[in-house]
């Protein structure tokens, strides 16, 4: 760090302090990239024209683990950062994957000049390929992210249309009133950046995903110059990721992974080695292929997700394939096991993941037992950890020798813990301190982070989905929120998924459905075929006859009882139906399975 | 430790060494509790009586959490170990709980003697009232275990029929050719015994649920002489639990808790209190009480079952509240809020609960906000990770403070870890190992901390739910498996929930349903009413009203067609609406809900 801090000492004006920033920040901190600013106490008179403001809109990534997205609007210019997506929660029955709400970006989209990204993980690109299909943003991301964009694109057919643009890390990208300046950061894909968008109303600097890496496995370091650059000249915002803010210390350098992988590898001589990671994980996956080559074993890649990525990479040069050593996966046989390493996705306990295939003797070319060791190179994420332990649990009941969790140093994160939040914070050096990226709990111990090292507490904001601010040299204030949230994807259908039918799911899923279908004399309203009771998802048919009769038998007598009252107003008769059958299912069994009354008439 | 092994130097013969266990074991550890032993290579001739066997059935508790219940029989006689219940998986909708299958209870009621029980959790004594509803077992268990099973059995109108024994720790009950004696351990709830089994086999040990705590908060050390005594007399076989089998080091001891308690009651001195934690945790109850006295604070208590246990601990004299402390939550709004701890139900997320209900403002007692500070005394449960981070996420937006995991020493496992294990395996010197109460990772882990130890793999068992073994000095065999599994409970129903019905939840719950309505013409099979289409949980039907008269048409021509060409066979006709109903929504929606034609005739 002395190094790099002598580089630009002869700038520095000592160090900041948030209590007097509003009074002399302006004066040390105005240079090239900023318009000259003025302080607000100095000038009473009104100027030419008054500095203008930045309005942030946050669309998506605040309380809640993916779906980053993130507008900032500026004289009448906006571009956005990131556009990602989220996995379902549980409670999201049969969704697939949740995109952010693009209402907003459409109400503006004339004012839009661009979309930036940070780098390719799903979580900052997934939601891309839905919002071309609605607006035709040109993009623009560095190498890797570009080609893996390009790949999702190709998939929704919407490649040819898309305005892909390469941004090398440490170039800048003049779009609008913005100048959007690429830098390089460590995380666990290769490509990386956080963004300074440079703006008439001063820096705003987006953190993208990050750790310090000083030692990394492949690619250089954190351009850590050039965010103490920045931090010179003056930072209006810094909006920093947020995911292990609760962590203490430091996350270990991947080369620490690449000396567990290499005792493993030695203890494992005499097995198969299937290890399981992110497909996104290209830096793994080359610290896992070099190992490989040192113990002279063949590498094959199990996983649609994992081969996709691992082309990209290997077509863009961030991946380093040594000659002949990759086989299909339909090629193991040909090899003895212990000249063999598969890398595979399912790291998360996915059901559908190759390696939960092979957990449960379900994967069409790889069956596992024992003379395999299993290395889970990844650690669970929030919510997974029960179907992680059941593939560990499986593997193991084969026979299998399984590495997991902290067993060895065979995963790093790819997130910054707490001291390098802190140097970083400090090197950019903003006058407001925005957390992103995280639930509750991490973007509030990453604000307590910033108030620890000095930032004021009304200039740090915690915002949520659909929060917009409006900030400058003056103020930073809330503005009435936006239209934000979360737009289910389910199949082909894009957001026709709402409320009501989750309510629906989960009400079947919980206690099943009856349905009571009835035909009624189209004069007299007296039933002529039926009640029939048909049941799913409630109890065993066969051995619960006699309450199906019973049910049966009472919607008959309501259905008569309406006839011969001369009720003949369906709404009615349904509810009374759905009211008194639920009434009895309640006392005979204490389940609310739903019921559907249907009747004809003839 | 070393006064208390002085106390048996005299008696001990030495290490005992696995190697030679089989050829010299006999002789220098049969005492008055063991019947004679004979070592089997030097007694070629058969005696007058062979030395009988022991046959271990395992009902429940392995490869899973929870439901714990072990089977024991020998020379006609059969004793129960346990019975609990344990909570549905996350695919299991709509189960409020699983219980053990009883049917090879059943089978062999006329031999069973009774049910011996450790200790007062839900999954040792939870599944108590649904065996009693079916067979009424005599049960043996602690003051405190026995009391919370009659709390239990009164909610199931079961109280009056059972019959109850209380037995102390270090006292032994005669059950058939059965002597089972209790032993006291440290767990996290009070007076839960580890139970030794003396047969006319020898002697096999259960350890319950246990940790070693030499400074418990309440209540004296685990009685490791007792152990000391068995390992020096001799024991055939020991069922160590495994839960944290994975985790090295030992358990810190509850003193910790209470020293962090105390550092925090300090930092919160302006602020209500409110502590989680699990309803069954008495000894953590009574540590809040402590230092609430200490700070002047009143206690209320949050959550039905946090209530009925401390009812029970306090009447038998489990807890020991200083007069005048605890107040109604009725009476919060009285007290200044800093003179308050709340202690309540809800650590693990769990929807319902407590805490949730304050979280979610859906509480009708308490209010949460800025001014609250909120210690959560629990880790969450492998699966509940993600609740409980949402309740914390919740708990902050509200402006309250939370400490949780890791944050400071507020919680400490009742489980043991490998060091601990270590000690009790060493204690029984055990012939036979066998792993209980534990997924396939932690029941494997103890399997190798017991071969570490110098126990012979070959007399080592892992069983699995179903196994049953048999043993003797001689031999340790599997014999084939018994009728055993999960029986789930939703509402009043007992079993009537199985594949079938959970398979239809499933599917409900994925993609929802669509109920296809017709009234055929009893005569031609043509359609008198309808087709009328019926979806939930499939679309937004107001925004899919295309689709779904796509559907209705297509319906109209399948059973039109049918109809024409004289096929009058419902099966046939409702396979080829399902077929080609289900082609036309995936291919328009690739989305699979359940297809439910249904058909009356007129």
């Amino acid at each position: 760090m002395s190094a790099e801090n002598n580089k630009f000492k002869k700038n520095y004006s000592g160090k900041r302090n948030s209590k007097d920033a509003k009074s002399n920040s302006a004066k040390s901190f105005s240079k090239k990239k900023t318009v000259k600013r003025t302080s607000p106490k100095r000038t009473k008179k009104p100027q030419k024209k008054a500095k203008p403001s930045i309005k942030i809109s946050f669309l998506g990534g605040l309380n809640e683990i993916g779906k980053n997205i993130t507008m900032f609007e500026c004289e009448g210019d906006i571009i956005l950062l990131d556009c990602g997506m989220a996995f379902p929660d549980g409670d999201m029955l049969g969704v697939d994957l949740v995109i952010p709400d693009f209402t907003y970006i459409e109400q503006n989209i004339d004012k839009v000049k661009g979309l930036v990204v940070t780098h390719g993980h799903e979580d900052h690109i997934g939601g891309i390929p839905f919002l071309l299909s609605r607006m035709n943003i040109p993009i623009f991301g560095t190498p890797l992210t570009i080609g893996l964009i390009g790949n999702k694109l190709k998939e929704h057919n919407l490649f040819n249309s898309a305005k892909l643009n390469v941004i090398n890390a440490g170039s800048k990208v003049k779009l609008g009133c913005f100048e959007a300046e690429f830098i390089r950061v460590n995380h666990s894909i290769p490509d990386s950046v956080a963004i300074a968008l440079h703006t008439p109303a001063g820096t705003v600097v987006h953190s993208g995903d990050f750790k310090i890496d000083c030692t990394p496995f492949v690619g250089d370091m954190i351009d850590l110059h050039a965010f103490a650059r920045l931090g010179h000249e003056g930072v209006l915002a810094f909006l920093c990721e947020s995911t292990n803010a609760d962590r203490p210390g430091y996350t270990a350098t991947e080369q620490t992974v690449t000396a567990s992988l290499d005792t493993l590898f030695n203890d494992a001589s005499n097995d198969r080695i299937i290890i399981a990671t992110f497909a996104s994980n290209v830096n793994r996956v080359q610290q896992i292929i070099d190992v490989a080559y040192k113990y002279k074993r063949k590498v094959a890649f199990s996983g649609r997700s994992m081969v996709n990525y691992m082309n990209v990479a290997e077509e863009l040069g961030y991946l380093k394939v040594p000659k002949n050593i990759i086989i299909d996966i339909d090629m193991l046989d040909r090899y003895p096991r212990e000249q063999i390493v598969l890398i595979t996705t399912g790291s998360q306990g996915e059901p559908m993941s190759a390696l939960s295939r092979m957990a449960y003797s379900d994967h069409r070319k790889v069956m596992v037992g024992e003379g395999d060791f299993i290395i889970i190179s990844a650690n669970p994420i929030p919510g997974n950890e029960k179907s992680v332990g059941n593939v560990i649990d499986e593997l193991l009941k084969r026979g299998c020798k399984v590495v997991y969790e902290g067993m060895y140093d065979v995963h790093v994160s790819g997130h910054a813990c707490q001291e390098e939040l802190k140097i970083l914070q400090k090197l950019v050096n903003a006058k407001y301190f925005i957390p992103v990226h995280g639930e509750q709990k991490h973007l509030r111990k990453n604000a307590e982070i910033a108030q620890s090292l000095g930032v004021d507490k009304k200039n740090i904001y915690i915002g949520d989905i659909g929060s917009q601010i409006e900030l400058n040299e003056e103020h930073i204030k809330e503005l009435s929120s936006v239209p934000a949230g979360k737009v289910f994807v389910d199949g082909l259908g894009v957001g026709d998924v709402g409320s009501i039918v989750l309510r629906d799911r989960k009400h079947l899923a919980q206690d099943g459905l009856i349905i009571i279908v009835a035909s009624l004399d189209v004069y007299d309203g007296h039933v002529i075929s039926g009640p029939d009771i048909v049941s799913r998802g409630f109890v065993y048919v066969r051995e619960s006859e006699e309450l199906l009769d019973e049910i049966r038998s009472s919607a008959l007598r309501i259905l008569e009882d309406c006839a011969d009252r001369n009720i003949h107003e369906w709404g009615i008769i349904k509810n009374r139906i759905k009211d008194d059958i639920s009434k009895l299912i309640t006392q005979k069994t204490r389940r609310s399975p739903m019921i559907l009354p249907i009747l004809q008439e003839v």
